[in-house]
Protein backbone atom coordinates (compact mmCIF):
# COMPACT_ATOMS: atom_id res chain seq x y z
CA UNK A 1 0.00 0.00 0.00
CA UNK A 2 1.03 3.83 -0.91
CA UNK A 3 1.14 6.82 0.65
CA UNK A 4 0.71 9.63 -1.71
CA UNK A 5 -0.06 13.23 -0.60
CA UNK A 6 1.22 15.14 -3.95
CA UNK A 7 -1.78 15.18 -6.68
CA UNK A 8 0.76 14.47 -10.05
CA UNK A 9 2.01 11.65 -8.22
CA UNK A 10 -1.46 10.14 -7.60
CA UNK A 11 -2.10 11.36 -11.01
CA UNK A 12 0.63 9.10 -12.47
CA UNK A 13 -0.45 5.92 -10.77
CA UNK A 14 -3.75 6.37 -11.60
CA UNK A 15 -2.89 6.22 -15.21
CA UNK A 16 -0.12 3.12 -14.42
CA UNK A 17 -3.56 1.05 -13.06
CA UNK A 18 -5.84 2.81 -15.99
CA UNK A 19 -3.17 1.47 -19.07
CA UNK A 20 -3.74 -1.60 -17.00
CA UNK A 21 -7.31 -1.77 -17.59
CA UNK A 22 -7.59 -1.60 -13.73
CA UNK A 23 -10.84 -1.21 -12.05
CA UNK A 24 -10.68 1.91 -9.78
CA UNK A 25 -12.73 2.27 -6.55
CA UNK A 26 -12.57 5.18 -4.54
CA UNK A 27 -13.68 5.97 -0.82
CA UNK A 28 -13.41 9.71 0.21
CA UNK A 29 -13.12 10.17 3.72
CA UNK A 30 -12.16 12.72 6.02
CA UNK A 31 -10.01 10.10 7.74
CA UNK A 32 -10.35 8.87 11.63
CA UNK A 33 -11.94 5.50 10.05
CA UNK A 34 -14.57 3.48 11.84
CA UNK A 35 -16.53 0.85 10.91
CA UNK A 36 -18.37 2.80 8.86
CA UNK A 37 -15.76 3.57 6.25
CA UNK A 38 -14.21 -0.06 6.76
CA UNK A 39 -17.46 -1.44 5.34
CA UNK A 40 -17.15 0.94 2.33
CA UNK A 41 -13.45 -0.01 1.87
CA UNK A 42 -14.56 -3.72 1.61
CA UNK A 43 -17.15 -3.57 -0.68
CA UNK A 44 -14.37 -1.22 -3.23
CA UNK A 45 -11.84 -4.36 -2.50
CA UNK A 46 -14.37 -6.55 -3.17
CA UNK A 47 -15.59 -5.24 -6.41
CA UNK A 48 -12.79 -3.25 -7.73
CA UNK A 49 -9.29 -4.07 -8.95
CA UNK A 50 -7.40 -0.91 -7.33
CA UNK A 51 -8.82 0.78 -4.17
CA UNK A 52 -7.67 4.24 -3.73
CA UNK A 53 -8.57 6.14 -0.02
CA UNK A 54 -8.48 9.69 0.21
CA UNK A 55 -8.29 11.02 3.80
CA UNK A 56 -8.46 14.87 3.61
CA UNK A 57 -9.92 16.98 6.19
CA UNK A 58 -11.65 19.68 3.86
CA UNK A 59 -11.51 23.13 5.05
CA UNK A 60 -14.39 24.47 2.36
CA UNK A 61 -16.93 22.09 4.07
CA UNK A 62 -16.21 23.25 7.52
CA UNK A 63 -18.51 27.12 8.81
CA UNK A 64 -16.72 29.36 10.42
CA UNK A 65 -17.43 28.07 13.84
CA UNK A 66 -17.43 24.54 13.10
CA UNK A 67 -14.62 21.85 14.18
CA UNK A 68 -12.81 21.95 11.08
CA UNK A 69 -9.23 22.46 13.56
CA UNK A 70 -10.00 19.74 16.04
CA UNK A 71 -11.49 17.16 13.71
CA UNK A 72 -9.87 14.24 14.83
CA UNK A 73 -7.61 12.73 13.55
CA UNK A 74 -4.84 9.71 13.47
CA UNK A 75 -3.25 8.98 10.45
CA UNK A 76 -0.87 6.02 11.71
CA UNK A 77 -4.11 4.11 12.91
CA UNK A 78 -5.84 4.90 9.35
CA UNK A 79 -2.78 3.73 7.78
CA UNK A 80 -2.89 0.36 9.46
CA UNK A 81 -6.86 0.02 8.95
CA UNK A 82 -6.68 0.58 5.68
CA UNK A 83 -3.70 -1.75 4.83
CA UNK A 84 -5.63 -4.34 6.64
CA UNK A 85 -8.74 -3.67 4.30
CA UNK A 86 -6.43 -4.25 1.09
CA UNK A 87 -6.65 -0.44 0.21
CA UNK A 88 -4.22 0.29 -2.48
CA UNK A 89 -3.37 3.68 -2.20
CA UNK A 90 -4.15 6.17 0.54
CA UNK A 91 -4.28 9.44 -0.66
CA UNK A 92 -3.88 11.67 2.03
CA UNK A 93 -3.12 15.73 0.52
CA UNK A 94 -2.71 18.56 2.59
CA UNK A 95 -5.06 21.31 1.96
CA UNK A 96 -2.76 23.93 0.75
CA UNK A 97 -2.14 21.24 -2.28
CA UNK A 98 -5.62 20.83 -2.95
CA UNK A 99 -6.76 25.00 -2.65
CA UNK A 100 -4.24 26.56 -4.55
CA UNK A 101 -3.71 29.87 -3.85
CA UNK A 102 -6.03 31.67 -5.63
CA UNK A 103 -8.83 28.87 -5.90
CA UNK A 104 -12.41 29.84 -6.76
CA UNK A 105 -14.01 27.38 -8.72
CA UNK A 106 -16.70 26.08 -6.71
CA UNK A 107 -19.61 23.48 -7.68
CA UNK A 108 -22.65 24.07 -6.10
CA UNK A 109 -26.05 21.23 -6.18
CA UNK A 110 -28.71 24.42 -5.52
CA UNK A 111 -31.61 23.22 -3.67
CA UNK A 112 -31.00 20.45 -2.51
CA UNK A 113 -28.05 21.85 -0.38
CA UNK A 114 -30.40 24.44 1.34
CA UNK A 115 -32.47 22.39 3.22
CA UNK A 116 -32.16 19.96 6.29
CA UNK A 117 -28.31 20.43 7.23
CA UNK A 118 -27.92 22.90 4.41
CA UNK A 119 -29.93 25.68 6.87
CA UNK A 120 -27.35 25.33 9.59
CA UNK A 121 -24.65 24.70 7.26
CA UNK A 122 -24.97 27.02 4.60
CA UNK A 123 -21.16 26.44 2.54
CA UNK A 124 -21.21 22.70 3.68
CA UNK A 125 -22.55 21.10 0.54
CA UNK A 126 -20.67 23.38 -1.52
CA UNK A 127 -17.82 22.30 -0.24
CA UNK A 128 -18.60 18.87 -0.16
CA UNK A 129 -19.40 18.74 -3.75
CA UNK A 130 -16.24 20.87 -4.88
CA UNK A 131 -13.96 18.83 -2.91
CA UNK A 132 -16.16 15.49 -4.32
CA UNK A 133 -15.42 16.77 -8.08
CA UNK A 134 -11.90 16.88 -7.65
CA UNK A 135 -10.98 13.70 -6.18
CA UNK A 136 -13.38 12.39 -9.04
CA UNK A 137 -10.86 14.49 -11.54
CA UNK A 138 -7.59 13.54 -9.65
CA UNK A 139 -8.65 9.33 -9.21
CA UNK A 140 -10.89 9.60 -12.11
CA UNK A 141 -12.56 6.03 -10.14
CA UNK A 142 -15.05 4.05 -12.31
CA UNK A 143 -17.08 3.51 -8.61
CA UNK A 144 -17.29 5.75 -5.43
CA UNK A 145 -18.53 4.73 -2.24
CA UNK A 146 -20.58 6.64 0.11
CA UNK A 147 -22.27 5.71 3.63
CA UNK A 148 -25.88 6.49 3.78
CA UNK A 149 -24.92 8.27 7.21
CA UNK A 150 -24.64 11.07 5.26
CA UNK A 151 -28.11 10.60 3.51
CA UNK A 152 -28.51 14.54 2.40
CA UNK A 153 -24.48 14.17 0.88
CA UNK A 154 -25.51 11.26 -1.06
CA UNK A 155 -28.08 12.81 -2.95
CA UNK A 156 -26.56 15.34 -3.83
CA UNK A 157 -22.88 13.76 -4.78
CA UNK A 158 -25.87 11.56 -6.98
CA UNK A 159 -27.65 14.20 -8.33
CA UNK A 160 -24.11 15.98 -9.26
CA UNK A 161 -23.28 12.96 -11.02
CA UNK A 162 -26.33 12.97 -12.81
CA UNK A 163 -26.39 16.71 -13.68
CA UNK A 164 -23.01 17.06 -15.03
CA UNK A 165 -22.92 14.16 -16.74
CA UNK A 166 -19.64 12.61 -14.52
CA UNK A 167 -18.67 9.73 -15.82
CA UNK A 168 -18.61 7.56 -12.47
CA UNK A 169 -20.84 5.28 -10.53
CA UNK A 170 -21.91 6.08 -6.90
CA UNK A 171 -22.82 3.06 -4.56
CA UNK A 172 -24.10 4.43 -1.35
CA UNK A 173 -24.11 1.84 1.38
CA UNK A 174 -26.15 1.23 5.05
CA UNK A 175 -25.72 2.97 8.15
CA UNK A 176 -23.12 1.09 10.32
CA UNK A 177 -24.11 1.71 14.04
CA UNK A 178 -22.57 0.84 17.24
CA UNK A 179 -24.32 -2.45 18.83
CA UNK A 180 -26.29 -0.17 20.82
CA UNK A 181 -27.64 1.55 17.63
CA UNK A 182 -25.54 5.01 17.76
CA UNK A 183 -24.34 5.79 14.30
CA UNK A 184 -21.13 5.35 13.78
CA UNK A 185 -19.24 8.72 13.32
CA UNK A 186 -15.76 10.44 13.65
CA UNK A 187 -17.32 12.63 15.70
CA UNK A 188 -18.74 10.69 18.30
CA UNK A 189 -15.72 10.33 20.28
CA UNK A 190 -15.97 14.49 20.89
CA UNK A 191 -19.29 13.01 23.26
CA UNK A 192 -18.77 13.51 26.71
CA UNK A 193 -19.25 10.04 28.57
CA UNK A 194 -22.95 11.00 29.44
CA UNK A 195 -23.53 11.82 26.39
CA UNK A 196 -22.43 9.22 24.53
CA UNK A 197 -25.04 6.72 26.45
CA UNK A 198 -27.90 8.96 25.85
CA UNK A 199 -27.22 9.11 22.20
CA UNK A 200 -28.94 6.08 21.37
CA UNK A 201 -31.18 8.43 21.94
CA UNK A 202 -31.47 9.35 17.76
CA UNK A 203 -31.51 5.87 16.91
CA UNK A 204 -34.51 4.65 19.21
CA UNK A 205 -36.59 7.58 17.92
CA UNK A 206 -36.14 6.64 14.54
CA UNK A 207 -36.77 2.84 15.57
CA UNK A 208 -39.84 4.51 17.51
CA UNK A 209 -41.13 6.27 13.76
CA UNK A 210 -40.40 2.93 12.38
CA UNK A 211 -42.78 1.18 14.44
CA UNK A 212 -45.02 3.83 13.98
CA UNK A 213 -45.30 3.67 10.23
CA UNK A 214 -45.55 -0.34 10.09
CA UNK A 215 -48.71 0.17 11.91
CA UNK A 216 -50.10 1.96 9.53
CA UNK A 217 -49.19 5.95 10.88
CA UNK A 218 -48.82 7.53 7.67
CA UNK A 219 -49.09 11.35 8.78
CA UNK A 220 -45.57 12.65 8.70
CA UNK A 221 -46.43 15.07 11.03
CA UNK A 222 -47.78 12.64 14.06
CA UNK A 223 -44.10 10.91 13.61
CA UNK A 224 -42.13 13.99 13.50
CA UNK A 225 -44.10 14.61 16.82
CA UNK A 226 -43.24 11.63 18.52
CA UNK A 227 -39.48 11.86 17.66
CA UNK A 228 -39.26 14.81 19.09
CA UNK A 229 -40.75 13.50 22.26
CA UNK A 230 -38.38 10.39 22.49
CA UNK A 231 -35.79 12.61 22.27
CA UNK A 232 -36.70 15.52 24.26
CA UNK A 233 -37.04 12.89 26.96
CA UNK A 234 -33.05 12.85 27.10
CA UNK A 235 -32.53 16.66 28.84
CA UNK A 236 -29.08 17.31 27.04
CA UNK A 237 -30.49 16.29 23.60
CA UNK A 238 -30.98 19.23 21.34
CA UNK A 239 -32.84 19.11 18.82
CA UNK A 240 -31.10 20.58 15.41
CA UNK A 241 -34.10 19.27 12.86
CA UNK A 242 -36.23 16.58 12.39
CA UNK A 243 -37.52 16.20 8.63
CA UNK A 244 -39.18 14.16 6.52
CA UNK A 245 -38.89 14.37 3.22
CA UNK A 246 -38.88 12.42 -0.40
CA UNK A 247 -35.80 10.26 -0.78
CA UNK A 248 -35.85 11.68 -4.09
CA UNK A 249 -35.63 15.53 -3.76
CA UNK A 250 -35.40 15.56 -0.19
CA UNK A 251 -38.88 17.45 -0.68
CA UNK A 252 -41.04 17.66 2.84
CA UNK A 253 -43.64 14.72 2.87
CA UNK A 254 -47.07 15.42 4.90
CA UNK A 255 -48.86 12.15 4.31
CA UNK A 256 -46.08 9.07 4.07
CA UNK A 257 -45.75 7.78 0.30
CA UNK A 258 -43.10 5.95 -1.51
CA UNK A 259 -39.40 6.00 -0.43
CA UNK A 260 -39.30 8.61 2.38
CA UNK A 261 -36.16 9.46 4.23
CA UNK A 262 -36.32 9.94 8.00
CA UNK A 263 -33.33 12.35 8.82
CA UNK A 264 -32.30 14.38 11.91
CA UNK A 265 -29.63 16.58 13.61
CA UNK A 266 -28.83 16.57 17.18
CA UNK A 267 -26.60 18.64 19.43
CA UNK A 268 -25.20 16.84 22.82
CA UNK A 269 -23.01 19.95 23.99
CA UNK A 270 -21.23 21.67 20.88
CA UNK A 271 -21.55 17.92 19.37
CA UNK A 272 -23.79 17.84 16.42
CA UNK A 273 -24.81 14.15 15.55
CA UNK A 274 -26.98 13.16 13.01
CA UNK A 275 -29.05 9.86 11.68
CA UNK A 276 -31.55 8.42 9.50
CA UNK A 277 -34.01 6.04 7.89
CA UNK A 278 -35.24 5.32 4.61
CA UNK A 279 -38.40 3.58 4.58
CA UNK A 280 -40.56 2.61 1.67
CA UNK A 281 -44.19 2.89 2.55
CA UNK B 1 -18.54 11.66 -40.04
CA UNK B 2 -21.63 11.10 -37.31
CA UNK B 3 -24.33 13.23 -35.76
CA UNK B 4 -25.24 12.53 -32.14
CA UNK B 5 -27.80 13.75 -30.63
CA UNK B 6 -28.20 11.89 -27.63
CA UNK B 7 -25.71 11.84 -24.73
CA UNK B 8 -25.80 7.54 -23.89
CA UNK B 9 -24.79 7.36 -27.60
CA UNK B 10 -22.00 9.74 -27.91
CA UNK B 11 -20.63 7.97 -24.44
CA UNK B 12 -20.44 4.84 -26.30
CA UNK B 13 -18.92 6.20 -29.55
CA UNK B 14 -16.38 8.24 -26.91
CA UNK B 15 -15.88 4.61 -25.19
CA UNK B 16 -14.86 2.86 -28.21
CA UNK B 17 -12.86 5.42 -29.70
CA UNK B 18 -10.93 5.21 -26.22
CA UNK B 19 -10.70 1.58 -26.21
CA UNK B 20 -8.39 2.14 -29.83
CA UNK B 21 -6.39 4.45 -27.68
CA UNK B 22 -7.85 7.14 -29.41
CA UNK B 23 -6.37 11.01 -28.91
CA UNK B 24 -9.82 12.54 -28.65
CA UNK B 25 -10.21 16.36 -28.93
CA UNK B 26 -13.12 18.76 -27.99
CA UNK B 27 -14.08 21.78 -30.11
CA UNK B 28 -17.36 22.98 -27.74
CA UNK B 29 -18.97 25.69 -30.45
CA UNK B 30 -22.99 27.22 -30.21
CA UNK B 31 -22.91 26.36 -34.16
CA UNK B 32 -23.33 28.59 -37.06
CA UNK B 33 -19.78 27.87 -37.67
CA UNK B 34 -17.08 30.99 -38.93
CA UNK B 35 -13.57 30.71 -39.69
CA UNK B 36 -12.17 30.85 -36.14
CA UNK B 37 -13.85 27.73 -35.40
CA UNK B 38 -12.49 25.80 -38.71
CA UNK B 39 -9.25 27.14 -37.23
CA UNK B 40 -9.98 25.30 -34.06
CA UNK B 41 -11.07 22.23 -35.76
CA UNK B 42 -7.84 22.17 -38.37
CA UNK B 43 -5.80 22.42 -35.11
CA UNK B 44 -7.73 19.30 -33.73
CA UNK B 45 -8.00 17.33 -36.74
CA UNK B 46 -3.64 17.92 -36.41
CA UNK B 47 -2.99 17.01 -33.24
CA UNK B 48 -5.59 14.54 -32.28
CA UNK B 49 -6.86 10.98 -33.94
CA UNK B 50 -10.89 11.58 -33.28
CA UNK B 51 -12.36 15.26 -33.23
CA UNK B 52 -15.25 15.70 -31.75
CA UNK B 53 -17.29 18.78 -32.90
CA UNK B 54 -19.86 20.20 -30.27
CA UNK B 55 -23.33 22.22 -31.63
CA UNK B 56 -25.09 23.67 -28.33
CA UNK B 57 -26.68 26.49 -27.70
CA UNK B 58 -26.70 26.86 -24.27
CA UNK B 59 -29.90 28.33 -22.28
CA UNK B 60 -27.89 28.88 -19.37
CA UNK B 61 -25.44 31.01 -20.29
CA UNK B 62 -27.85 33.69 -21.93
CA UNK B 63 -29.32 36.13 -20.11
CA UNK B 64 -33.35 36.62 -19.76
CA UNK B 65 -33.34 39.45 -22.32
CA UNK B 66 -30.59 38.29 -24.24
CA UNK B 67 -30.86 36.62 -27.71
CA UNK B 68 -30.95 32.74 -26.91
CA UNK B 69 -34.29 32.65 -29.11
CA UNK B 70 -32.71 34.25 -32.19
CA UNK B 71 -29.25 32.79 -32.09
CA UNK B 72 -28.16 32.19 -35.74
CA UNK B 73 -28.34 28.54 -36.66
CA UNK B 74 -27.73 26.49 -39.72
CA UNK B 75 -26.60 22.67 -38.67
CA UNK B 76 -27.00 21.84 -42.11
CA UNK B 77 -24.27 24.12 -43.40
CA UNK B 78 -22.22 23.66 -39.76
CA UNK B 79 -22.26 19.71 -40.99
CA UNK B 80 -20.85 20.70 -44.19
CA UNK B 81 -18.01 22.32 -42.57
CA UNK B 82 -17.18 20.07 -40.26
CA UNK B 83 -17.14 16.68 -42.93
CA UNK B 84 -14.97 19.06 -44.97
CA UNK B 85 -12.80 20.26 -42.03
CA UNK B 86 -12.06 16.27 -40.90
CA UNK B 87 -14.61 15.98 -37.75
CA UNK B 88 -15.51 12.77 -36.75
CA UNK B 89 -18.50 13.14 -34.92
CA UNK B 90 -20.39 16.01 -34.25
CA UNK B 91 -22.27 15.57 -31.36
CA UNK B 92 -25.71 18.03 -31.08
CA UNK B 93 -27.93 17.46 -28.11
CA UNK B 94 -31.58 19.45 -27.42
CA UNK B 95 -31.39 21.69 -24.74
CA UNK B 96 -33.71 19.33 -23.00
CA UNK B 97 -31.36 16.30 -23.12
CA UNK B 98 -28.85 18.56 -21.73
CA UNK B 99 -30.67 19.66 -19.05
CA UNK B 100 -32.70 17.10 -17.67
CA UNK B 101 -36.29 18.34 -15.57
CA UNK B 102 -34.89 19.25 -11.99
CA UNK B 103 -31.07 20.09 -13.08
CA UNK B 104 -29.56 22.19 -10.37
CA UNK B 105 -25.85 21.35 -10.07
CA UNK B 106 -23.50 24.62 -11.29
CA UNK B 107 -19.98 24.85 -12.01
CA UNK B 108 -19.25 28.83 -11.02
CA UNK B 109 -15.41 30.05 -11.42
CA UNK B 110 -16.23 33.43 -8.92
CA UNK B 111 -13.91 35.71 -9.09
CA UNK B 112 -13.15 35.74 -12.55
CA UNK B 113 -16.94 35.32 -13.59
CA UNK B 114 -17.95 38.76 -12.57
CA UNK B 115 -15.94 41.07 -14.35
CA UNK B 116 -15.61 42.69 -17.38
CA UNK B 117 -18.66 41.40 -19.46
CA UNK B 118 -20.30 39.73 -15.94
CA UNK B 119 -21.24 43.10 -15.49
CA UNK B 120 -23.45 43.13 -17.75
CA UNK B 121 -24.01 39.34 -17.69
CA UNK B 122 -24.10 38.54 -14.48
CA UNK B 123 -25.33 34.19 -15.08
CA UNK B 124 -23.03 34.16 -18.03
CA UNK B 125 -19.94 32.20 -17.29
CA UNK B 126 -21.89 30.43 -14.86
CA UNK B 127 -23.72 28.72 -17.64
CA UNK B 128 -20.54 28.27 -19.76
CA UNK B 129 -18.66 26.87 -16.47
CA UNK B 130 -21.02 24.27 -16.09
CA UNK B 131 -22.09 23.57 -19.94
CA UNK B 132 -17.98 23.05 -20.72
CA UNK B 133 -17.86 20.91 -17.58
CA UNK B 134 -20.85 18.54 -18.73
CA UNK B 135 -19.45 18.39 -22.34
CA UNK B 136 -15.89 17.69 -20.75
CA UNK B 137 -17.22 14.73 -18.45
CA UNK B 138 -19.30 13.39 -21.77
CA UNK B 139 -16.89 13.27 -24.28
CA UNK B 140 -13.78 12.95 -21.63
CA UNK B 141 -11.01 14.33 -24.46
CA UNK B 142 -7.70 14.72 -24.05
CA UNK B 143 -7.56 18.28 -25.39
CA UNK B 144 -10.74 20.80 -25.64
CA UNK B 145 -10.00 23.67 -28.26
CA UNK B 146 -11.14 27.48 -27.89
CA UNK B 147 -10.63 30.48 -29.55
CA UNK B 148 -9.05 33.68 -27.77
CA UNK B 149 -12.01 35.64 -29.20
CA UNK B 150 -13.81 35.06 -25.90
CA UNK B 151 -10.52 36.09 -23.85
CA UNK B 152 -12.35 36.30 -20.16
CA UNK B 153 -14.23 32.59 -20.93
CA UNK B 154 -10.64 31.13 -22.22
CA UNK B 155 -8.90 32.19 -18.82
CA UNK B 156 -12.35 30.96 -16.59
CA UNK B 157 -12.18 27.87 -18.48
CA UNK B 158 -8.27 27.31 -17.79
CA UNK B 159 -8.83 28.36 -14.23
CA UNK B 160 -11.75 26.13 -13.74
CA UNK B 161 -10.10 23.54 -15.30
CA UNK B 162 -7.03 23.46 -12.83
CA UNK B 163 -8.86 24.48 -9.55
CA UNK B 164 -11.03 21.33 -10.18
CA UNK B 165 -7.62 19.09 -11.19
CA UNK B 166 -10.04 18.38 -14.55
CA UNK B 167 -7.71 15.89 -16.17
CA UNK B 168 -7.69 17.80 -19.38
CA UNK B 169 -5.61 19.87 -21.36
CA UNK B 170 -7.08 23.37 -22.92
CA UNK B 171 -5.41 24.76 -25.88
CA UNK B 172 -6.44 28.55 -26.96
CA UNK B 173 -6.25 29.83 -30.40
CA UNK B 174 -5.54 33.27 -31.41
CA UNK B 175 -8.85 34.83 -32.83
CA UNK B 176 -9.15 35.21 -36.67
CA UNK B 177 -10.54 38.35 -38.16
CA UNK B 178 -12.56 39.28 -41.32
CA UNK B 179 -10.00 41.12 -44.11
CA UNK B 180 -11.18 43.72 -42.81
CA UNK B 181 -10.00 42.90 -39.25
CA UNK B 182 -13.40 42.82 -37.72
CA UNK B 183 -13.30 39.47 -34.92
CA UNK B 184 -15.59 36.86 -36.74
CA UNK B 185 -18.45 35.90 -34.61
CA UNK B 186 -21.59 34.07 -35.58
CA UNK B 187 -22.98 37.19 -34.17
CA UNK B 188 -21.80 39.32 -36.50
CA UNK B 189 -24.79 38.10 -38.74
CA UNK B 190 -26.84 40.67 -36.84
CA UNK B 191 -25.33 43.63 -37.99
CA UNK B 192 -26.70 46.22 -40.61
CA UNK B 193 -24.62 46.95 -42.90
CA UNK B 194 -23.71 50.60 -42.30
CA UNK B 195 -23.15 48.97 -38.52
CA UNK B 196 -21.05 45.68 -40.17
CA UNK B 197 -19.02 48.47 -42.13
CA UNK B 198 -18.04 50.64 -39.06
CA UNK B 199 -17.74 47.88 -36.26
CA UNK B 200 -13.96 47.80 -37.64
CA UNK B 201 -13.57 50.61 -35.18
CA UNK B 202 -12.84 47.82 -32.55
CA UNK B 203 -10.16 46.17 -34.15
CA UNK B 204 -8.89 49.74 -35.20
CA UNK B 205 -8.84 50.96 -31.51
CA UNK B 206 -6.86 47.99 -30.37
CA UNK B 207 -4.22 48.36 -33.10
CA UNK B 208 -4.20 52.01 -31.86
CA UNK B 209 -3.42 50.92 -28.46
CA UNK B 210 -0.77 48.77 -29.32
CA UNK B 211 0.94 51.37 -31.03
CA UNK B 212 0.76 53.84 -27.83
CA UNK B 213 2.30 50.66 -25.99
CA UNK B 214 5.17 50.25 -28.65
CA UNK B 215 5.84 53.53 -28.52
CA UNK B 216 6.03 53.75 -24.62
CA UNK B 217 2.75 54.41 -23.38
CA UNK B 218 2.44 52.56 -19.77
CA UNK B 219 -0.49 54.60 -18.53
CA UNK B 220 -3.57 52.33 -18.75
CA UNK B 221 -5.91 55.18 -18.34
CA UNK B 222 -4.16 57.29 -21.09
CA UNK B 223 -4.77 54.20 -23.43
CA UNK B 224 -8.64 53.62 -22.18
CA UNK B 225 -8.81 57.38 -23.27
CA UNK B 226 -7.31 56.94 -26.61
CA UNK B 227 -9.55 53.99 -27.03
CA UNK B 228 -12.52 55.55 -26.08
CA UNK B 229 -11.77 58.31 -28.12
CA UNK B 230 -11.66 56.70 -31.41
CA UNK B 231 -14.69 54.22 -30.89
CA UNK B 232 -17.02 57.49 -29.93
CA UNK B 233 -15.60 58.91 -33.63
CA UNK B 234 -18.46 56.18 -34.58
CA UNK B 235 -21.76 57.90 -33.56
CA UNK B 236 -23.28 54.52 -33.67
CA UNK B 237 -21.00 52.62 -31.05
CA UNK B 238 -22.22 52.44 -27.84
CA UNK B 239 -19.50 51.48 -25.52
CA UNK B 240 -20.23 48.99 -22.88
CA UNK B 241 -16.30 48.77 -20.97
CA UNK B 242 -12.65 49.18 -22.04
CA UNK B 243 -10.62 47.27 -19.60
CA UNK B 244 -7.32 47.19 -19.33
CA UNK B 245 -6.30 43.62 -16.91
CA UNK B 246 -3.77 41.18 -16.12
CA UNK B 247 -4.24 38.63 -18.34
CA UNK B 248 -3.67 36.04 -15.43
CA UNK B 249 -6.09 37.06 -12.96
CA UNK B 250 -8.35 40.06 -14.94
CA UNK B 251 -7.63 42.61 -12.39
CA UNK B 252 -7.13 45.72 -13.78
CA UNK B 253 -3.80 47.48 -14.58
CA UNK B 254 -2.76 51.01 -13.86
CA UNK B 255 0.73 51.07 -15.17
CA UNK B 256 1.07 48.47 -18.12
CA UNK B 257 3.65 45.48 -17.16
CA UNK B 258 3.70 41.69 -18.03
CA UNK B 259 0.99 40.18 -19.90
CA UNK B 260 -1.65 42.60 -20.16
CA UNK B 261 -5.19 41.76 -21.81
CA UNK B 262 -6.80 44.85 -23.46
CA UNK B 263 -10.36 43.92 -23.60
CA UNK B 264 -13.46 46.10 -24.78
CA UNK B 265 -17.29 45.40 -25.58
CA UNK B 266 -19.38 47.79 -27.84
CA UNK B 267 -22.91 47.87 -28.75
CA UNK B 268 -24.11 47.92 -32.06
CA UNK B 269 -28.02 48.93 -31.71
CA UNK B 270 -28.44 45.54 -30.08
CA UNK B 271 -25.74 43.32 -31.33
CA UNK B 272 -22.53 44.03 -28.41
CA UNK B 273 -19.32 42.84 -30.31
CA UNK B 274 -16.27 41.93 -28.14
CA UNK B 275 -12.57 41.91 -28.91
CA UNK B 276 -9.38 42.23 -26.92
CA UNK B 277 -5.56 41.57 -27.63
CA UNK B 278 -3.16 40.42 -25.35
CA UNK B 279 -0.02 41.94 -25.14
CA UNK B 280 3.00 41.42 -23.70
CA UNK B 281 4.72 44.78 -22.39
Amino acid sequence: MKLIRNIALIKNEIKKAKKKNRKIGLVPTMGYLHDGHISLIKRAARECDYVVLSIFINPSQFGPSEDYLRYPKNIKRDLGIAKKAKVDIVFAPSAKIMYKNGHQTCVSVEKLGTCLCGIKRPAHFKGVATVVSKLFNIIEPDIAYFGQKDAQQAIIIDTMVKDLNMPIKLKILPIVREKDGLAMSSRNIYLRKADRANAIILYKSLQQAKRMIASGVKNANTIIHTIRKVIKSTPRAKIDYISIVSSKDLKPVKRLKGKILIALAVYFGKTRLIDNIIITV
